[in-house]
């Protein structure tokens, strides 16, 4: 059977070479993945699958960080321009964009066996040099501002091709399959109210995977990652005074000052002796005119820990400093949760199987089982969801070169991996639900 | 000669305030002043005086801090919407948007009396609260960003009744009139271009004045302005490297941190103990995403003095404290001046003159001869050359009372005290010219 | 009389040189001028004149920063050491070191004529290099840490001259002279208890003098200040918690970022619109061990306004700011009140009067009437008491050329310009004096 | 074996609690330990060992961070007027307070096993309120700015114990034993100099001890420490330039503003994607007199990371943020390297002994392998060469219950658990050179 997988893999590597690409060209950021999530949907509907999506796939009141109305229907606009089927965008409204497909197998009843990738790019403004190979070849981002710089366009064609293999073999599967297509993961916010609306619900097996990480260059594999880090999403709004910079300076309150007292010392809050943590204000804006004292500032950050008592640790930390910097320069402010996630921990006996599988697979020629993750995946809680019920999960990283570090905006890595990706995870269902 | 200047002021009322409102509404920020501009140079014309503008009277090459030319398109494009006639905004191409407008008396030779008026907007958000009167009675600016916080949409306003009075009189007069409508005068860039261009060649007396600032209160007038602050605008743009914020931070090079340790550490570059100085970071913008460790940022600032060695002390500190900054994160940089003017006094001849006439006047309460600025005005430019030259000036400033300081959101003032700034104009003229 | 002043005068140079000298070697800072005050009150008696001293001219209750128990003793006991009087250092327990000296002239009734003469050195480590002539010469400080870098040691050195002179000459003049040595300028701390004490009480006419700060160079003369700028001095002592710094970081308060917080932000408080401001962190200490989290830390700073309300906004932003960063990392802390004075003007009469006597010296080169003092000075306090009980009072300035700006390690200036300031303050005195 | 041991120790329970005390009332900071060594030489001499101490133990040349000459002068004094024996106190000149103790046994030949204790307290002044034991029963630290905080002065006591039950032994035991007594510890300066002069040479066995740590509470044990942190320990001299604050702040160089800024921006050092890192400025000090732009200040700083590597992370970092700091405020500056200690890992063989011993000890409820020590030991530095050697060694920690934590003022811990920890060392000795 594995080499009757290992052949339907090859055979649509053209396949997914090309999603990726057209993908990758078409970037959606988080809660606005129109295009891409009805491109996912109309294939999964001629697959055979049936599809919950818009309201019943992701719960509305659950979503954090949202954009506003008029930014959502600017890029319902774009994707319909972009070629998006209109009558699926629309199912999308409010940014409901997250959606999962079951199919029940053939050959009678057995586990509910649940992947799950996901669709967003990143807000950065991808690199236009010749020697960034998605510039070169043309399909780097027309939309200016997102970049696929993590992969997941990679992890959506994955899926897509999963989905027509799996779909092709039903018959000699127990159990039923379920592909969870999430948004919003760069926030780590597209779980939450995916989970909400029930995507974990009878889940007995999942599994998640990404390319590269700790799996950091071609041939590598890590079994099952380990701890994922907590991490918190705020948004901060200041509010200060505008003054004449010239004729009254003193009349103003420094909203900015007060943005950058903040962000200096936030990143110098202590290290934990018991375990990683981080923090990093990723964007500030503030002020108006340049002769006017800054009435106004945002500051968009993230906490993450070890553990959730670590990230709980930096949180404390940072809403103490946040409010005395905006008391410091006689300011006002506001603080917007807009994600967050717990940690996790895979389950060892599904390492233990992907373990014995890679063993088989000649691309795997360094196999970690498993590895600290050292970063964010709010994969960690369906996968903690799926546990707490009994079940079991992973999550999978595959190596690949890269060009440059995930989330830089030189970011690439080499498509044949995905390949390799595609294979496990198709094998991996094939071992447990197996008739 | 008085009473019969004070009833044309008084008959143009109607006119002053219809056009304050109507430019209120249209504010439009440095070198985007289309419409303003579209308006002015129509009725010059239609007043018969002979207007020199688009590259004729703004010398390109000297302009600073110009938007990017898909920004003037749009706001070209804008003002046509908004009224503007096509055929003037084409003239204006690039951001041209200075004019000046002559008239020879018919009185014979005599000297040539230069006004100036400013035509643009402050970059801020206007105040939508039922308290705020443009937005209560409908004319806040619809061009959201843009808006008039200073007062020269009653500047302009005036300027254009000041010129109708003129040309109704000028057969009493001797030698000749120049009304200079300048751009850009917030970021103090507009009046180097125009003074390039020629706009004060010639000119024997200058007269320039402002609602407001030291005169302070309804019924104050400041006869003649000393101490206008010299001063510098930068531009700073640093560029990190991005990573990511939870994998990978150490391999960042993180431009905001640049950003913020050089914001507060400028602000408190030493107070010098020989006079006035000013430093503000108007505008800060940095990171992408969230999760991503900020591989850019923008500073837009300015610094001031009392004097151009004030200023410049203050200019040598901030860029030896932004070089800093820069290379304490591992990041690099380049500025680029945006703007800056140089310090000036008003002639005290001219400033008797205009105490004479204001003793006249029984809206002047409280009359000033002369009060420190104590902020920039690039018409110090233009009447420094004008003195250089042989030649008188003076800058007035009318008082009203305000509803919040000059650049704050929620700036309004008395709209009748206008009538006062043009009756003093057009008598101090009269004082000069009559035959 | 004029010429006889002088030649006095001159014959007493190689008195004021010597005592210069000696007083500049055992430099004294505030509270602790026991050798200095000792010295001084000794010659005052020899002279004749009574004398009030101890806690009679000092009011305990009203001292502000006075050094501890311990340090005083062993400040009186190195005052014994090197040569002090140890009866009239018993006299000044507590730091009681102010005096003031009464004489009645023989000319029958008139006014009470006040001269202020301060005692104490800096907090400095004087400059030990072959170019600083006192250090050259042998005369630099042997009291570590307290250096006169502000030329008190003259101005001691030229009040005993003077009043020598007067003593001689005080059967030609009427009414009364007191002679008032004060402690702790530095600080501004020394006037407000003398006042308290009755120092300025009866007294109609006062003045005192300094070498340059605006009389910046040799034949420079301002004949009175205004601005004396008002100022607050406060010592701020931060606690946190210390923690071992490798093994459990987060367990800590970190007492000394909150100070590197509150000394940054402090400097960027925003400058007046209104007036000349100023802030200084002069002195901070915090910390223990290398490895220890800090968990305490002391600020010495100290604001200044050209005006009281000046000095009082910079106190409003500067507890802010303190309060907060305070906050920002945990801790808490105390604000101690260790000085402070009011600003004050000369009064005109007075000016015209010593501009007249300066006239008619060969050694004033450039007569100023009056300047912006542009610093503090706690005479102002005196100086404001007479004028508010109907009196008049200045403050001269007598230019000198100064190796070093005043306060720094390398001051030194030019000896025989103390010969001009005891010429005019007699013949001051003997304007208003002489029968 | 094991029952005659454990009887030893309990029947020098009282000399253990009494040393230790008194060490605890007489604490001594790194290399000045005078007091401390003169009684560890002297009992160890009584107890017939051959001590190497002076010039001999500690190699002048690599010694970092030595007090001045007179500083070290003054607690030599301290130490023989708190009961010192002057000639030893003299052979330590310098700060030459380690020394080493060997015995050779009489069971013929065998290994060298070397046992090491730590001698120096922290800087830290000693919590004096009624809860803190050592106050209330009267043996707190007399030496004011010195305490033991970190359980040296139990380690010592442990040390002279063992050294007594080991001589008592010695005719069953075959090879030699070192006794290495190390100053300087806390530091991490005292291992260097040691090991440069000899005391690791031939050393085939090494063992050392800590009370408390990550053996957190009574009860526990960790047989081998691994992961200790490579730190680096630097102090930093900032020069600028003094001026008078309110009259000519524009004059200074403010060096105190860059302590601030270099201070805040270490601390914002990114944490690094591979492992543990620390920074602390544990000290800081700036400024002169309030009202004089500080012109000098001194930063006593270290950084840690989990390897080597990470370490030098954050010294490349530090030493940019330090350089662009001083640069900013127009300074200049100077790094003195005051120590440093590279990674380590307890030998997996050598723990595998401590465990199988622990195993058969009561005390010990909770037996741990081994543990990341997550703070810097230069014990490292000498097992390190010790193993690259082909020796084995560990770094034991004994539970205890702590009042606060390690380094905190309030530091103090239950002295039985000393015993526990005299016994271990006595049966590891035991279980590798028994004959």
């Amino acid at each position: 059977m594995s080499d009757a997988i290992h052949e339907k893999v090859e055979a649509l590597a053209p396949f997914i070479y090309l999603m990726r690409r057209d993908l990758h060209k078409h970037a959606e950021a988080a809660w606005t993945e129109f295009r891409t999530a009805s491109i996912v949907a109309k294939r999964l509907k001629e697959l055979g699958y049936t599809v919950t999506m818009g309201k019943d796939a992701v719960s509305k009141k659950d979503m954090m960080g949202v954009p506003s109305p008029e930014t959502l229907q600017k890029h319902q606009e774009r994707a319909i321009e972009q070629g998006a089927d209109p009558s699926l965008v629309a199912l999308m409204d409010g940014g409901l964009t997250g959606m999962w497909a079951d199919m029940e197998c053939g050959g009678g009843p057995g586990p509910k066996f649940a992947l799950r990738f996901d669709l967003d790019s990143n807000d950065a403004v991808e690199c236009e040099l010749p020697e960034h190979k998605p510039f070169k070849e043309g399909f780097s981002s027309v939309n200016r501002g997102a970049m696929h710089a993590c992969g997941h366009d990679g992890h959506v064609a994955v899926g897509l091709a999963v989905a027509e293999i799996l779909a092709g073999m039903k018959d000699r599967l127990k159990g039923s399959i379920r592909l969870i297509f999430q948004p919003a993961e760069e926030g780590v916010r597209g779980a939450g109210p995916m989970v909400a609306a029930g995507c974990c619900k009878d889940v007995d097996l999942i599994v998640g995977a990404h390319i590269g990480f700790q799996a950091a260059k071609k041939g590598d594999i890590v079994c099952g990652a380990r701890g994922f880090l907590a991490t918190t999403k705020w948004d901060v709004r200041i509010n200060g005074k505008s003054a004449h910079a010239g004729a009254a300076p003193q009349e103003g309150r420094n909203a900015l000052l007060a943005a950058c007292a903040a962000t200096t010392n936030l990143h110098a809050i202590a290290r934990h002796g018991e375990g990683t943590t981080r923090i990093t204000v990723g964007r500030l804006e503030g002020g108006q005119g340049r002769n006017v004292i800054p009435p106004n500032a945002f500051m968009a950050l993230e906490t993450r820990g070890m553990t959730s008592e670590l990230d709980d640790y930096m949180t404390a930390e940072a809403a103490r400093i946040i409010k005395a910097a905006v008391e410091m320069w006689g300011c006002t402010y506001a603080v917007e949760v807009m994600g967050g996630t717990k940690s996790g921990e895979s389950s060892p006996e599904m390492i233990a199987v992907v373990k014995k599988l890679a063993e088989t697979m000649p691309a795997f020629t360094n196999i970690m089982e498993e590895k600290d993750f050292g970063a964010s995946e709010d994969y960690s809680h369906m996968m903690t969801v799926v546990q707490q019920n009994g079940g079991l999960g992973t999550y999978i990283q595959v190596g690949t070169n890269r060009t440059a570090g995930h989330h830089n905006d030189h970011f690439d890595f080499e498509e044949d991996d995905l390949l390799h990706m595609a294979e496990i995870l198709v094998r991996l269902v094939d071992a447990y639900l197996a008739k």
